[in-house]
């Protein structure tokens, strides 16, 4: 079994609906999310076996969350139990020249107060041959942050490819540590990762560049200090967005793999019906592409670029998209015409 | 008076709100509609009296089907029952690359077990002046095909005008006819067709061929082909589109009377709230403009245009646009300003 | 205290949702808004202390629009009780090439029967350092023009900054009398003047005029008519709105203070969520602007335009925007990016 | 044909949702209905040819008002356009202890300005078999209620018999005139009179009693003052409410025929799902049964009853009853079984 | 393992909301539902491994039902694909008096026209202890009624218990054989039968009785002539339904074991918030107590009684009540007390 | 001024609607909160000056608090901002013999988190003539309790009438300290406690009893327990509930003054629309008699139990209900008549 395991924090979301602003909301639709449990979903969509693994509460929020899991055919045979609370983000989302607004609700979650040790990786990871994990889950607390460290171990012991996604946010790495504190040694078993040049620096404590995605030439040095710093790394990759606006996105991507800079055409992406969770549809598009032929470096990145557009299309944080969606808009087909 | 009729099948549309997918609906909007219905509602729309001639189930969901034709002020009094089931179509609405998705689940309506003979065409057409049909009808099933002929021949023994939308869906046609075998006898009685070069001869069993409807001087060849099978034509017209995304389309249409090419200016159309239903609306802005000033292909051309283009600003199957707003764009206002 | 006050109808607003034609609609959604009221909402955002002066009825539709006064800030210690209902207007949000359609249903409502002489202006007026109003109350009736002149007389007697938003809608005026019959007589109290230069000509009874506002040359002369009129005018300034469509607008401004003209960058405006109240949010940012730094008058011009266009994105009559989305705007950053 | 005609005001009906205070409530369901015109809606479901007369403004809110007219089979062909505006009655739905709260906002409407002589009532009339008209509409306005007394002369003349549903609203009555001024000379019309005895004599000026509509021995001497007053009267009936809560109702009925007093089993009404309208389910039960048999007073008065209960199942303000469920519950199944 | 397997089909559920009329309706609550597929629902949240066995349409309709399966946790793993169509049911949710009203739409569905021999029942069963199926699979088509007699047969032979569900519905049974041609043979595998008596012997052929649930003497002799025609016969239940309206429900329950008459004490069920599926709720309960101790067939019944009660309470088609809930109504604390 | 002020947590409250389970739900209705805030609402609505002063977070979540006590006309002035979130409240609201469930999510709220001496007491007060508090306040954290106790040596040194809502919740309680550790110092400030005798006894660190409120007799013997340790004591009241259903509730009153027994009538509550909040409904009303009348006690018990009847006819935690409609049912009538 070919089968892929996610690890971090799913939360309820809180979105108001229509535009509405916080204010004149009268409902919130309830969802659920997170970085790498939509990356879980994307992966389940394209119909691979994948795994999240988490800490929930033992109520009924926390049961609505692995209800969602087994929905979505996201295996959750090794969620672990107990904390107090499931994490919120509440979501008002934007229009035109206004963005969307995320007010995060996530602190003192059950996933945050995980104690360290609570999984038994090696019995987790025996059958799998993917771990995905971001930079989120050691910014919400050292204990995350260790259990993170220990899942990467063991992961690196048994020979799993290992992904990262970086997603930075300043408002989490609240409890005393910087990431240029934790993140090298936990970037350092990477075999992939996601994230733009400055962050990737700034988070193993190098200095700020500048780079310039359109010049192939000067990239591959600066990607250089990246691939040193993390001796497994083979791949890096970078959604490239150019936002017009709220509801008008311009899309890209590219990848480096040590030698070859890939770029994928800019693609339009108008109107957003929901931006939230498009990185992890990249993502899960990337990782899709590199399961199905890992020498195929532009066909991953173009399906992960496909992927992200697509999900700007849907409402709620992960990717529903098919893969013959993604295959129609892959061959030049981004008319949107009925399928009747 | 001057009765317009229309002849087919009107459907339950269940349809997604918000661009949900269909996974992520706890709720579908239901509405009614079909082709040959939803030109009837236009037809009244604009104050032209319109009967439409149906089968429905003799249950509560054909009974609400039957206060929808009363609402829209659609006559209905030689409608008939029977049969078990009114047709559906899911629809899933698409945005910006993503294209709206429809599951057709109308196998077996009352409208497909239609049986031939029942209804009394020369009863139903006796103060009519118009007789509308689609190529929907003679592709679900082979008696809804053979009651389709009786009224044609019943219309044109009677001198009615009959116009025809083509209508080709390739799921449909599954009786074990070829559209070949049965259209062309049902075509020859038109006098106004609705669709494209290619659609046309192939359901006339000819060879295909390669419009460009940008060259009007080859135009004509190819649309003598289709005027020699039908000795009865007068016009052909089609709807041009061009689909910028699922969100975005542009809106032009051509018309040929044997003599002439008529062209539209081609307008955006942006955003798409609904498209499902635009071609039907063609249909009834072309029949209105003729209907008002036959020698003025021109202006009926336009006013058809105008009226596709509008009715992608409308939620549902019918286009619910009055003829001042067909006016305000036909006189160059685009612009969409408030009316108070 | 550096207290403004606002003098004017509150109306419910009864709107379809999600582009519905009325005769789609099974529900309205319930607010509140009016011109006047509008801009007390904007100020009360920006944190400036604000009053909204006005009649309402004695009955629970009356106690719902304080309620909304409350909520959103607005002073309404000096709201006065009496006639028989709130006026109402029915707004169908268009889309694309179909504008949005608003039926009136405001005769006869508690502010139009509004005796003369029942506010005590001078108590009401004391407090203050500002008083806005806006063309509409001398549009629906006799009593409530007799009434904004006895406030205009008081206000200006204590020295009060007084704005004037013209607001023509010719479905109003229908007691007898001609805005040029009325309105200079209360103009000619006004510091600032907000309307183009045909609306502020034709109401104080001038010729009629063809300006061009990208012509900063024959501008002044145009103004100086209006200037001419109104002994106490400073300022005079103009939304320039170009309409692509009812989903796509385009923003710009003009302010002239009797020496300069000055402009403001157009900005795209797309998608729209709601146009409605977007005059009045304008004006409640070239107050705020005025208030904060009244020699500035670029900036207060720019801010006017930003908040405009931020409006456009927000449902509902009043503008929901903070002091920092405009800034953001003003600062060049139309991205739409999430804040998280 | 058995055309029966119904005269009267159609108003639009708005009402809070899922029992929330007009101060909750962000959206209101909007509906349409009336005492006349819900009575026409009763008789149109049971199969009866009937029409609705009333004027409805030129506007979007008017023309909705006609499609739900069109929807529920109620003629409209003599409707007349004209004045300002629909009128509106506003619906907070209370339940248990709470009653439910009612605010009209109707004075102007197209109804109430309707001007004496616009309706041709000889026309209207020329196919009726039974005119149906209420207390309300005399109640509205002077020229409301000349109208009336024009269409009850006319139809006197012409041999229709004539049901008046007595329905008094003491906010209404507004316009200087009380009811024993208008009313003694409409109701001497009357064959069949809707109301309880007091209501009667106060609207026929006379003094005041004290029925016990449980003592059948002492009725007959006061319903025999309203047949002296009215010389045309056959029967009177009246419902019987016994209010637990507003979630409770017990429910009876007593017809008396200036002979016999009949008497209907009192049902249990629990929950209430909206009671609006619940008179007029009696109203349209009773016209129905003596339409089909008019000896039988016993079965018209149980049908009235049973309509009248099943009408407080059903959301707004008509009774969408079958006949079938009104035969269930007559034959003493009040089980409200699955019917499958 | 203690795996139950049951079979049958999941239909899609349209329902109207807040008692609303299928005419009344403009959207229709999406659910999923069958008797069979309810009782496993019941059974996975009782903790108890259950597999639901059926035939999809492989379109995004049957995508959806096995979204359904997962999300409650029910094993899907030998659901079989082919077909049309998912079977619907519309529902209208009654009030007092008024019953709700089902529209069946389910023929040609997906599982009507399941192919004899499709399933492995050897396979499916191999690690089940316990086979549910119910009376409704063989009376929607010749060749579900074999399939179900294919996986009794192998049960049978792997020494599974059977548990048999009577749902006779007279609207089905509509392919030309009656109940007693097809029944006696499938029921004679059964170790547990769900129906009332006369059902039964109906089903069995045999001739009709009046059985009296109060009288614990005579129901013996009647029951032992559904033993006498199952020789695999070990239980016999019964849900005691008296319905006072559609909206309260008075529920006991009646078991017999071959020896002793069980009884349970009647509760009163008000309001009703869905009663479709309390059949089902009625089973899982029973099961799931004879499951735990099979001996005490008094707490099975108990159970039974007090899930079908709570079950009312449940929007949908399956009974979303936890064991917990169903502890503490048959400890006796029916006072609804909040939980907090 | 007559003001009372009023001191507690606010928090968002995410319900459920139509009776769904959580796991059911797709969305939450969002409302505000808390049992000292509820008080405040209930006040405000009778026309009584009132402030409530809490610690809110500066957030979009805390704005939208403030504006909720705006819009209830409750005053805000000298509310205080910090800490990191609003808390929360899940509600499921439960039917028939389904209890309602509520999962708290109010840890680190901001106001548990609130910094003793952070609110200046001397200034808040300074105005007031009534202070109200709940046992929740001292429940959820230690600087919680300081503060309170903090406000409350304030308020009797400016000899305020205090009253105490003992509310208590065993699942707070949670920082290390019991009741009776807590209490007794606070308790001993009150003027005026509602509770139950038991739990009053409790919190005091007493032994348990087993008061029989139907037995005036040994009443008084059980309250002086109470009375003794609070030297300041004038009255001790009670809300009788008596829970038929969660549907169905029985409401009575009983209040000691230290001398004489006072009883209220129990009132039938069905159906309830939400029972949240009716606790502080009651407390709500005795406030509003006793500040009317104090030395009518009876009036002011028949008020409480009034008001809580009523409140559960209101969706969510306030009391929406007037003075009118409580003196409608203080006067016999439990009709729930419509009001028109």
């Amino acid at each position: 079994m070919n089968k892929i395991v996610t690890f971090g924090e799913i939360m309820l979301r809180l979105s108001t609906e229509r535009h509405l602003r916080f204010s004149q909301a009268k409902t919130f639709a309830a969802s659920y999310g997170g970085g790498e449990f939509n990356v879980a979903v994307s992966l389940a969509n394209y119909g691979i076996p994948v795994e999240f693994v988490t800490r929930l509460p033992e109520n009924e929020i926390g049961a609505c969350a692995l209800k969602e899991m087994r929905k979505f055919n996201v295996d959750s045979k090794n969620v672990i139990y107990g904390g107090d609370r499931l994490g919120i983000y509440y979501l008002e989302t934007g229009a035109g020249t206004r963005g969307s607004n995320v007010v995060y609700d996530r602190a003192n979650s059950s996933m945050a107060t995980i104690e360290k040790g609570s999984i038994d990786w090696e019995s987790v990871l025996k059958d799998a041959t993917w771990f995905h994990w971001s930079g989120i889950t050691p910014a919400i607390s050292e204990s995350a942050a260790q259990e993170c460290l220990e899942a990467l171990k063991v992961a690196h012991k048994l020979g799993i490819t290992i992904s990262s996604d970086l997603n930075y946010r300043s408002k989490l790495w609240q409890y005393g540590k910087e990431p240029k504190q934790v993140m090298p040694e936990l970037l350092k078993y990477s075999n992939i990762i996601l994230g733009d040049i400055d962050t990737a620096l700034f988070m193993l404590g190098k200095d700020k560049v500048s780079p310039n995605y359109q010049d192939e030439k000067s990239l591959p040095v600066l990607y250089d200090q990246i691939f040193k710093s993390c001796p497994n790394l083979k791949i890096v990759a970078t959604t490239l967005r150019y936002s017009v606006s709220a509801s008008h996105q311009r899309i890209g991507g590219i990848l480096y793999d040590g030698k070859v800079v890939y770029n994928a055409d800019v693609k339009e992406v108008t109107p957003v019906v929901d931006r939230v969770g498009s990185g992890d549809a990249f993502m899960g598009g990337l990782i899709y592409g590199l399961v199905n032929d890992v020498n195929n470096k532009q066909r991953a990145l173009n399906i992960a670029v496909a992927a992200c557009c697509l999900k700007h299309t849907i409402s709620g944080d992960y990717n529903l998209i098919t893969l013959n969606e993604i295959e129609k808009l892959l061959s030049g087909d981004s008319s949107g015409k009925v399928s009747r």
